[in-house]
């Protein structure tokens, strides 16, 4: 069975969002700090079509973190837009424009129903409004061979981390502190349902802590 | 001048002690989970009187944090007893015995005045009523050429992180979560105040983030 797969970058204080998140500024007040050690990287750079960058530590753990999947499952809040029932006159379609870089099925958790929306380059979004569990039911049957990526945000990882559902976890520690924002571990318990510390990446800026389930 | 030297053992979830700390359980409910990874060390087992034991990629990490310190401050929490002033007819003289590990002065934080206490093995105990960087400056005295180790527990830590006087940071990151307890970094602000993550040290149970003020 494909597994469910999930990275994040928190800051030391444990947050993976700043405070004040917005249509305007998604990652909250200072949030863009916790990307930094990506934007620094060729490979991530060339996906946003941006030239320069290096190659260091970092960049096989997330070459390796995209490798093999075959469908994303993400939260309302990570697709964007205003909360609450979907605006039909005005549509918001994903921070991603015309030609999103997942290029496979995507399915958002939303308590809001909405037909699904087919975009260039192999991307759907696919709106699923019976929970959790549901969404991977169907995140994994999309994904036949191939992994299922949890791509956050925080309101959505918890649930699936609380439930014990998640198989891999790449936890991007940045030694840097937001004071407050999301926390990622906030109401999951004491219990990482078998998620054991694999493999420390050491770069300059960021530990990358690779979690497998046991 | 003489350093301000910090370490400590953290989970994932940003926790230092557990919930309900008390005189009998003075981590918390899990926090002896934070040092797991201490306790399996020769060498840390040899500070307690204890055999066996093994030298891992942590060895050198603690050697280092235990090397040229001349003084120790710490919170009254820490410090143990009941919380509130002092009790004169059946004090407490710490957890440590008659012979503490220290060896050298250490102050403690505390709202109470009480006489400095002597033990065995060179380790005398000032209590310091006036405030973190009274208690400072009398550590500083006292080292002389060697540094100061913060010893905590997490409010003593916090106030002077908040203020910026830590020199050095030694993070011990523990692949574990305690759900609730004691947070390092809760009114600490967004401010590392020049403390820069220098060395990563991957164990199998701990991750070890060093850091130093630029």
């Amino acid at each position: 069975m494909s597994k469910l797969r999930f990275k994040i970058s928190m800051s030391l204080d444990g947050f993976v969002a700043g405070p004040h998140q917005s249509v305007k500024n998604p990652l909250g007040i200072g949030g863009e700090r916790l990307h930094e050690w990506a934007f620094q990287l060729t490979m991530f750079r060339r996906l946003l079509g941006l030239e320069g960058g290096e190659v260091n530590e970092s960049t096989p753990v997330v070459e390796e973190s995209l490798a093999n999947i075959g469908a994303t499952i993400m939260g309302r809040n990570m697709f964007g837009g205003h909360p609450g029932p979907w605006d039909a006159k005005n549509p918001w379609n994903g921070w991603w424009g015309a030609n999103p870089p997942f290029h496979h099925p995507v399915f958002v958790l939303t308590h809001h129903a909405r037909k699904p929306l087919t975009l260039e380059g192999g991307t759907s979004f696919t709106f699923v409004t019976d929970g959790i569990e549901a969404a991977l039911e169907l995140a994994r049957r999309a994904a036949g061979n191939k992994d299922v990526s949890l791509a956050g945000g925080a309101k959505a990882a918890q649930q699936y981390l609380a439930l014990g559902l998640v198989d891999e976890m790449e936890l991007n520690v940045v030694p840097t502190l937001l004071g407050s924002g999301e926390r990622l571990f906030e109401d999951v318990g004491h219990n990482l349902h078998g998620l054991q510390l694999v493999r420390t990446v050491a770069a300059l800026k960021v530990t990358h802590l690779k979690f497998v389930k046991r």
